[in-house]
């Protein structure tokens, strides 16, 4: 397959890639440094990105960021991002894609445990996973041309542990190889509207 | 209680407001011809209906649209509706309103069986509840003051059938005065974080 995977640089991103790149085609997409330049931020980036990719048989993003801040200091401009990256940012990855992935194809996003297991500071992220799992549950119903949607919930990983583990408190992380092998249960296997928790 | 309606005039809103007018002092807000006027789909108008309307003890949500669409026609524009007023429109009022409840207050949002039981047609409302519902079980376990929020997923209400039944295929519709009964228990009840299903 040819297999277009948006945020292929990143920490989950690159699990996903190296599990996929020993089958299949694959396309980096990115802001820097990746075959096709996109912002998922704005529609018109990923208009051109998709002009010049042209068809594939599947779209995978692991890109898509929120702001962490208590409910408290949270406000609408703060909200934003969540808004315009997480949750437009992936929807959008499908609006626009439709036509670009061959009959038979898929679509995979990423959502997170936060929804699921709620975290101080975490209210803008869940609210975007918790839309684009909403999303991709009733839009499988009627994906065109036997196109598949689903995506993964990645519990915080090993290798992020660091960075952001403080925020997880007593959680267990996971290691991203794992998070990627649901990637590819979704590219590869039959399933559509699901949402696969790696917890 | 004070207890401020958004959307008060509406088809569920009504039933809210006759079940909690026995009881409480209410404040109605909306577009046209309530106390108090407020556009969700505006920060700005928002803050100006909270300036107005000043300490409260329950925030009640009834309002909010998104379009009808099948994902193959659905556009980033066309999601905007959703996006702006079911779901920013709804997390806004609980940003911007925070500061205006008092201790052991509330708020109460609306979310929608199509998130649970996808209808054709629904992917951009569907994403919306699923926004909310998340933000909702994330916010509630750091709501300051004991400020409580939850959400209401009604059904197609038996009022609404002639407009907008064929669209829902094989539901039960319940009666408006059903799904109000739900945002009392949330106002008058101790629990948060609840997405009360009134399915
Ligand atoms: N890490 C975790 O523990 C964890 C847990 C649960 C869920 N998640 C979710 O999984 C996704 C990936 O997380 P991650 O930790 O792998 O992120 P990451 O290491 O920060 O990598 C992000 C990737 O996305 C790209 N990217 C960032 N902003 C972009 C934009 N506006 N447009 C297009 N591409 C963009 C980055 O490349 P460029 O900088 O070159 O654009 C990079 O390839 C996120 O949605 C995250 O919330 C992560
Ligand atoms: N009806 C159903 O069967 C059903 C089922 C599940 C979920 N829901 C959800 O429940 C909520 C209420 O539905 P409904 O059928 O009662 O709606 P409705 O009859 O259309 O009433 C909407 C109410 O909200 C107000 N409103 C509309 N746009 C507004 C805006 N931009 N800013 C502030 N107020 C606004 C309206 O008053 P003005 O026009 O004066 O502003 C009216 O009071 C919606 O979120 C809907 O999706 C409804």
């Amino acid at each position: 397959m040819k297999i277009l995977i948006i945020g292929a640089s990143g920490t989950i991103g690159r699990e996903i890639t190296y599990e996929l790149e020993r089958n299949h085609e694959i396309i980096r997409a990115g802001r820097n440094g990746a075959d096709v330049q996109v912002d998922n931020t704005s529609a018109e980036s990923i208009r051109n990105m998709y002009e010049k990719v042209g068809k594939v048989d599947a779209v995978v993003n692991a890109s898509g960021g929120a702001n962490f801040a208590s409910v408290s200091e949270l406000t609408p401009e703060l909200n934003e991002k969540g808004i315009e990256s997480k949750l437009k940012g992936q929807i959008n990855l499908v609006l626009l894609g439709m036509d670009y992935v061959n009959d038979g194809g898929s679509f995979t996003l990423t959502t997170g445990v936060m929804m699921d297991d709620p975290i101080p500071m975490g209210a803008s992220a869940a609210m975007a996973n918790g839309g684009v799992k909403a999303f991709i549950k009733s839009a499988s119903i009627e994906m065109p041309r036997g196109i598949r949607i689903n995506s993964v919930s990645p519990n915080i990983v090993e290798e992020s542990w660091e960075r952001i583990g403080h925020l997880f408190a007593g959680f267990n992380p996971v290691r991203a190889d794992k998070v990627a092998r649901a990637f590819v249960k979704s590219v590869e296997g039959r399933q559509t509207g699901q949402n696969y928790e790696v917890y």
